[in-house]
C-alpha cells in the first residue's frame, strides 16, 4: 500500500471558493456567514420584481434566489439573510449600503432603490466568513464578516465624503409590492438602531428583528416610505421623516448620516438578527459582538470555518478538486441555520416564543433535497448537530397545527414546497447512525401522525388507492414513489422502537411503488383512480407526465428501498443495466431542451439529470445489478464534469447543500442510496486518501491503492483489512471509525 | 343633625345604566366588561369608512368611537375592545356574529360585511358585566359577559337553524382599507381557535392576540379575504379556503359551522385576549374562564362590579340621580384597562415583552382628559390601583425611546393626542394622596426628562421664549397654560423629594402663563415669537385662536396653580366674578353654533362648555374670588342639567371617565381644581349623605344638614366637627377618613 501525504488542513478556508455556484443555476451567495449561522451577509446585485407589470411571473427573478449573480455589475447593498442554492426564494432582509452622499431612497421604474454602486470582480474577494468588494461609485472598500447571529460590516471611505448608510427595509429577494407587511425602526441612541420587518411570501408570516450598532455617532437620520398608507391614524405631532427616533410603515427606507469623513476613515456596523424580538437581537449583539472592530471578527470567523472544514482532510487526485471539495464542504454547512437567540428563545411555527430545552433550534429544512445526502452526511460526521436538527424537526411538529414534521420550513413557517414527508427519512437515518439525544418513540409518533394527515397533498387518496391517482395530481407517480420510500423509513423507525404493528402498516404502504409500474411501457407511469394507466404518456417529458422536476426515465428509477423489484421488472440485471446505459448515453437534440422548461444542457449526461435531485442515486444503481464498475465510472464522470472550483462549478441549484453533499460522499467513495437503510453504497473515490471525523470523536480513514485520474475501476474494498463482500458498507461500521481501503485494478 | 338612611348597596349594579352616553356625543359602549378589564365585549352597530371615496375625512365616523349608537337598528356583531367615551378611536377587535346560515362574508358597497342583524331596544338589556340582545334576523338571543381578559358569549338559537359564527378580523372601528396590517388564525382543534391581528391607526403598530373556545364542536370552517394580496409566495398545496387550519392574510373574515341545532340550543364561546401572544391568550383563557357555561361568569362579573361600586354609597336628593351617580362610577372604572397577561407579561411601548414586577400594567391613558378628575378620584379611593397606574406610566417612560411619560397611550403605542405632559400631574397628585408603592425619585426624573424633550410639540420654543409662540403652533396659548401647570406639578414633585434645584427650575417655568396674558383685551391671547400679541383675535372662536377644543373665554381661565394672578389681572374679585357670570350667562345665537365646529348646544351653559375638559374647573373658580355660593349654584346646575340617567345622560364625550369623575366629585361636594396641590375645592353636594371608601381601608362620610333640591347654598362645612376655614380641604385629610358635613343655609 502506498503511503500518502495529507495536506495540512489548518487553514482549509483558503481552499474554499464561495463564488462557486454564483453563475448558472447554483443559486449560492458569496457573502459572509458562520457555519450554519443565522446571518448570511451578502451582496445583492439585482432588482427584479417577482411579478411583471401584467401580473405574470417574471422568470428573471429565478436566478436571484440568493440575491447575487456573478455576471452583474451593480451592487444594491448587503442583505443579512439568504438561502443557499434553493430553487425558490424569500429573505434578503435588512439591506445596508454605505454611501458618500445622502442616498437616493426613491425607486427607479422597476421599483429598485437608486443608491446602488458599480463594482469589479478584480476588487472583490470571497472567503469563508469574509466578503470584500470595492464600491466604485462611492470609493468605499466594503468588508463583511459574521458571527452566528451578527453581521459585521466595515466600510472604508477611500476618498472621504459625507458618510451615510442607506438601510432598506423595503428590499426583498423576490420582490413584490405586497410582500412587505410591516417595518419598524427605533433609534435608541446615537449608535444603536433596532427594528424589525414582517413579510409575506414563501414564508407567509415571517418576522425578522434586528439590532444594529455603529462605531461612529449618528449626526442625523430619516426615512422615506416606498408605499405610503393613506391612513395614519388621527394625527402625528411630529415631522417624523427626519430626526424622529420612531419610524414605522409598510416599506421603510432610512438614511443615517455620520457627517463628513476623511479619506481612509472607516465606519463599522454590527447587525444582530433575532426571530424573537428586538431585545433578543440586542442580547445577541451584546453576546456575540460586544466590541467594535472588524479584524477580530473576521479572524474568529475564519478560525471557526477552519475548525469546521478541518474535520475532513483529503489528498485529491487532481489538485483543483481540493477547492471543489472544500467548497462543497463549505456549502454543506450553510443550511439548516441556527434559529434561536443566544438565550435559547426562538419563534416557533405556532408564532409563539419557545425556549429550546437541551437542543439548539435550526431552520431552513429543504427536505425533498437534503434528506438524500446532506442529512446522512451530517448524521455521519456531526452527530450532535444531527441531534439538534432532529429535535428541531420534532419541535416543529409539536408546534404544527397539523402535528406534522417539516416539509420545507424556514423562519417559523412551513412553505409546503415539493412532495413527500422526508423528515421521516432523516429520523430513520438518525437511527441508522445511532444519533443520540432524541426520543425515538416521539419521532415515530410524529412520523406516523405526519404520514396520516389526510388533507396533506393527496395522502387521503394515496391511502385509499394504495397509490396517488393521476387524475388528482400532476405529479402522482413522483408522490407515489416518494411516499412509498418515506413509508418504508417509518417502518424502519418502527422496527427500531419495536413497534411491529406500525412497522407492518408502513411496510405495507411502502409497496405503493408497485402500483405505478407499467410493465407494458417499462416505466413507472401515471395511473388513474380507475386503476387504468393513463393513455397519453411521454417518459421523456418532465412536466405533466406524473412526475415533478424529473421525467419517467430519471424519477421512475426512484425505489431506493426496493431496487430488486425494479431490476426484476426491467427483465433482470442485464436489461436493467442496458436501461441505465441508455439513460446516460442517449442523445437529446436542442429541440428537446427548447421545449422543456427548467432543463438545460447544464447538469445533463445523456438524459441523466444531475442538476436536480430525483436522479442523484441513479449512478449507484449499477451496483445492485452487478455492474459496480459502471457505478464507479459514472460517479467519477459526474464528479469530474458536474462540479468544479470556479463560479460555474455547480451544474444546478445547490439546494441547501444537497448537490454539494452528493459530491462529498461520492468523491470519498460512498453514497447513501437509501438513507435510513443503514447502508452506504460504494463508488470510486476521487481522492488518494482522506481522513474524516465521524461519530463521537472517531476517525474514518479512506485509503486507495492504485487510484489515478482516468482509472475509476475498483477491484475490491477493505474495511479494517477485511475485504468487503458486495458493494455496501454499514453506517454502523463507519461511525465507529476505521479504515476503508479501495484497491483499484 | 338629621339621621339619614343610606340605601343598601349590595347590588349597586342594578342602579347602573350602561346605555348612558350612547346617544349624542357620550361615546360610551353598552357592552360587557369587568372593572378596568382588558375585554370590552360590545355590539357594533354601524360601518363607516374613516375616509370617503374621495379620501376626505368622513365625519360620520366620529360618533362611532365606541362602535355603538343608540339610534341604529342593525348590529354587525360583537367586538372585544372599545374605548369608553373618547373623542377619537381605534380598536373594535375580533368581531363575532352568530348566524343560522353560512354568513355572507363579502362586503356591501361601503365595505361593511353583510351578516348584520336588525335588533330592537325592547329586547336589549345592558347591565355591568352583562349585555343581552335579540338578533331579529337569526332569532338568536345573544348574551355577553366578561372576565378581565375573557369575553363570554352565549347564543341561543330560538328557532334552531344551521349554527354558524362569523369571525370578522377585517372589521375596525374607524375603518380604512389600509388599517389592517395582518391577520392570522389557527384552528387548534374542534373547539379552539387562536389568532391575532395587527393594525395601524391611532395606535400605529398594534397587535391583539386571542384564543377562542367553543362549547360545541366545529363541523367545518373557512374564510374569505377582504383584501387579497397578489403575492402569496411560491405555491400553496392546499385548497386553504375551507377546512385548512391555518389562515393568514391582511383582512381575514372566517366562518365556523357548528351544524344544525334545535330551537333553544345554545352555543357558548369564550374569547381571551392578550397583547403578548397566542399562547398568552390561551393561558388567560385557561386561568380566567376554564369552564363552559355563561351564568357563573355573568354572576361573577356582577359580583365584581357590586364589590367595586359598593365602595361608594349615596343617599341622593333626587332618586334618579342614583342611576346617574352609579353609572358615572361605572364609567370611571372602564379606563385605564389592565394590559398584561395573567402571568404578568405585557407588550411594552418598545414592542418587546416585559414582565410587570410588583405592579399590574395598565393601558389607555387619555391624560389630557383624565388628569383633571379621574386620576384624583382613583388616587383618593383606590390607592393600590393608583400605584399600578403610576408604575405603568413609569414603565412606559422606561420603554419610550424618548424617555417620556405617556401623553395619550394605548396598547403599547403612544398616539401623541392632545397637548401637555399631564402624566406629571398624576404623579404630583399621587404624592398629594400619599400613594404608596412607587419610586418618587424615579417619577421626578422621568417627569423632568419628559418636560425637556426639545422636539416634543414645541417644547424647545416654549423653553426658549418662556411661552409657546403663536407663529409656531395653532394652539399656542393652550399649550403655554397646560405646560405651565404641568411644570408647577413637577415643582411640587421636586419639593416632595427635596430636590430644590429642580423645584426652582420648574417653578420658574410654571410662570409661563404670565407671558400670554393680554391686559388690553382682558384675555389670554396668542403671542408671537416677536413678543407682540397677535393682532387678529376672537376670544369666542374655538379654532385657530391659540386654543384647542376651547375658546379664550373658557380655556383662558386655565391657571389652576395660580388663580390669584388671574383674579388680580381681571381687576380683582368683583370683576373676576362678573367675568365668570358673563361666561355662564351670555346668550349665543344659532349662527355661532352653525359656524363653530364640534360645539353644539349640548353641554353649553351660556358660553361655558361642560362637554369638553378645559373648563371643568371653572365653576369652582368663584370660590377663589370669595363667591362660594356661586360655585355652589353653578356646580349644582351642571350636575342637574349636564348629566342624567338615560341614554342621553352625557353632554359630551365621557373621555375615558373624566366627565363622569367630574360628576362623582361634584355630586359629593368637592373637586380637585389643581390636582397635585393636595387641596380639594368645596362645592354643593347633590346627596344627603354618602360613604366613600378612601385611602387604605378608611371611610369618608359625607353628611349634609338642610340639603334640598333647589337649595344649593352651603353655610359652612365641618371636617370631623371642626368648621373649615375657607372652601378647601386637604387630600391628606380626606384619605385618613372622617366626616365632612355640609350645613346649608
Amino acid at each position: 500500500m502506498e503511503e500518502q501525504t495529507i495536506t495540512n488542513v489548518a487553514d482549509a478556508s483558503a481552499w474554499v471558493n464561495p463564488m462557486v455556484g454564483t453563475t448558472r443555476m447554483g443559486h449560492t451567495y458569496p457573502g459572509a456567514t458562520a457555519p450554519h449561522g443565522m446571518v448570511q451577509l451578502s451582496p445583492q446585485t439585482h432588482y427584479e420584481p417577482y411579478l411583471r407589470a401584467d401580473d405574470t411571473y417574471n422568470p428573471a427573478t429565478y436566478e436571484y434566489c440568493a440575491g447575487y449573480q456573478y455576471e452583474d455589475t451593480t451592487i444594491l447593498g448587503f442583505a443579512h439573510t439568504s438561502f443557499s442554492g434553493t430553487g425558490h426564494s424569500d429573505l434578503g432582509d435588512i439591506l445596508i449600503m454605505p454611501t458618500t452622499e445622502r442616498p437616493d431612497l426613491t425607486s427607479d421604474s422597476d421599483g429598485g432603490p437608486l443608491f446602488g454602486s458599480g463594482f469589479d470582480h478584480a476588487r472583490e474577494a470571497a472567503k469563508p466568513g469574509h466578503y470584500a468588494v470595492y464600491l466604485d461609485r462611492y470609493d468605499i472598500q466594503a468588508d463583511l464578516s459574521a458571527t452566528e447571529r451578527v453581521g459585521i460590516h466595515r466600510y472604508r471611505f477611500e476618498s472621504g465624503g459625507h458618510a451615510h448608510i442607506a438601510l432598506d427595509l423595503a428590499y426583498n429577494i423576490y420582490h413584490h409590492p405586497d410582500k412587505n407587511v410591516w417595518t419598524f425602526l427605533r433609534v435608541e441612541n446615537d449608535s444603536t438602531v433596532v427594528g424589525y420587518r414582517q413579510t409575506t411570501g414563501w414564508g407567509r408570516t415571517r418576522l425578522v428583528h434586528f439590532a444594529m450598532r455603529f462605531d461612529r455617532p449618528l449626526k442625523d437620520y430619516g426615512y422615506v416610505q416606498g408605499q405610503k398608507l393613506d391612513y395614519n391614524g388621527f394625527y402625528r405631532r411630529f415631522q417624523e421623516h427626519q430626526g424622529f427616533p420612531e419610524m414605522a410603515g409598510r416599506d421603510l427606507r432610512a438614511w443615517f448620516d455620520f457627517g463628513t469623513v476623511e479619506a481612509g476613515d472607516q465606519l463599522g456596523i454590527r447587525v444582530a438578527l433575532s426571530g424573537v424580538s428586538m431585545d433578543g437581537a440586542l442580547k445577541n449583539l451584546q453576546s456575540e459582538a460586544p466590541y467594535s472592530g472588524f479584524d477580530s471578527y473576521r479572524q474568529a470567523a475564519r478560525a471557526q470555518w477552519n475548525e469546521a472544514l478541518s474535520r475532513v482532510e483529503i489528498d485529491p487526485l487532481r489538485e483543483a478538486d481540493r477547492t471543489t471539495f472544500y467548497t462543497a464542504l463549505y456549502h454543506s454547512m450553510l443550511s439548516p441555520i441556527i434559529y434561536e437567540d443566544v438565550d435559547g428563545r426562538y419563534r416557533g411555527l405556532d408564532q409563539n416564543i419557545h425556549t429550546s430545552e437541551n437542543f439548539t433550534n435550526y431552520t431552513i429544512f429543504s427536505l425533498w433535497d437534503t434528506y438524500r445526502a446532506l442529512h446522512p452526511w451530517i448524521n455521519l460526521t456531526q452527530p450532535n448537530r444531527a441531534a439538534d436538527l432532529i429535535n428541531s424537526m420534532l419541535a416543529h411538529a409539536d408546534e404544527s397545527v397539523h402535528g406534522m414534521l417539516p416539509i420545507w420550513s424556514h423562519y417559523a413557517n412551513e412553505n409546503w414546497c415539493m412532495i413527500g414527508y422526508h423528515a421521516v427519512s432523516v429520523l430513520a437515518d438518525g437511527v441508522a447512525h445511532d444519533i443520540p439525544g432524541w426520543d425515538r418513540n416521539q419521532g415515530l409518533e410524529t412520523a406516523v401522525r405526519t404520514a396520516r394527515v389526510p388533507y396533506f397533498d393527496g395522502l387521503d387518496l394515496y391511502m385509499k388507492y394504495g397509490y396517488m391517482p393521476d387524475d388528482s395530481s400532476h405529479s402522482a407517480v413522483s408522490k407515489t414513489l416518494e411516499y412509498a420510500y418515506d413509508d418504508w423509513c417509518i417502518g424502519q423507525l418502527a422496527k427500531s422502537t419495536g413497534d411491529l404493528v406500525i412497522a407492518a402498516e408502513f411496510d405495507r404502504r411502502s409497496a405503493a411503488y408497485r402500483e405505478v409500474w407499467d410493465a407494458s411501457s417499462g416505466f413507472m407511469r401515471p395511473r388513474l383512480s380507475s386503476g387504468q394507466f393513463r393513455e397519453e404518456f411521454d417518459p421523456m417529458e418532465t412536466h405533466g407526465q406524473g412526475f415533478i422536476e424529473g421525467n419517467a426515465w430519471n424519477y421512475g428509477l426512484y425505489v431506493p428501498h426496493a431496487q430488486d423489484s425494479l431490476i426484476a421488472w426491467h427483465g433482470g440485471p442485464d436489461l436493467f443495466i442496458a436501461h441505465l446505459d441508455s439513460l446516460f448515453t442517449m442523445k437529446l437534440d436542442d429541440a428537446y431542451f427548447a421545449h422543456t422548461e427548467d432543463i438545460s444542457r447544464d447538469g445533463i449526461i445523456g438524459n441523466y439529470v444531475h442538476g436536480n435531485e430525483p436522479g442523484h442515486h441513479i449512478a449507484y444503481l449499477y451496483n445492485f445489478a452487478g455492474a459496480p464498475e459502471k457505478t464507479q465510472e459514472r460517479v467519477r464522470m459526474i464528479c469530474e464534469t458536474m462540479y468544479g472550483p470556479d463560479t460555474d462549478g455547480l451544474c444546478g441549484n445547490d439546494d441547501a447543500g444537497q448537490m454539494s453533499a452528493w459530491y462529498l460522499f461520492s468523491s470519498l467513495g460512498f453514497y447513501p442510496v437509501a438513507p435510513g437503510s443503514g447502508m452506504y453504497d460504494l463508488g470510486s473515490p476521487t481522492v488518494r486518501s482522506a481522513r474524516i471525523a465521524v461519530g463521537q470523536g472517531q476517525t474514518l480513514i479512506i485509503k486507495t491503492r492504485g487510484n489515478e485520474v482516468g482509472k475509476s475501476r475498483v477491484k475490491l474494498v477493505r474495511w479494517n483489512d477485511q475485504v468487503l463482500n458486495g458493494w455496501q458498507i454499514a453506517a454502523a461500521e463507519l461511525v465507529q471509525g476505521g479504515t476503508l481501503i479501495f484497491e483499484f485494478e
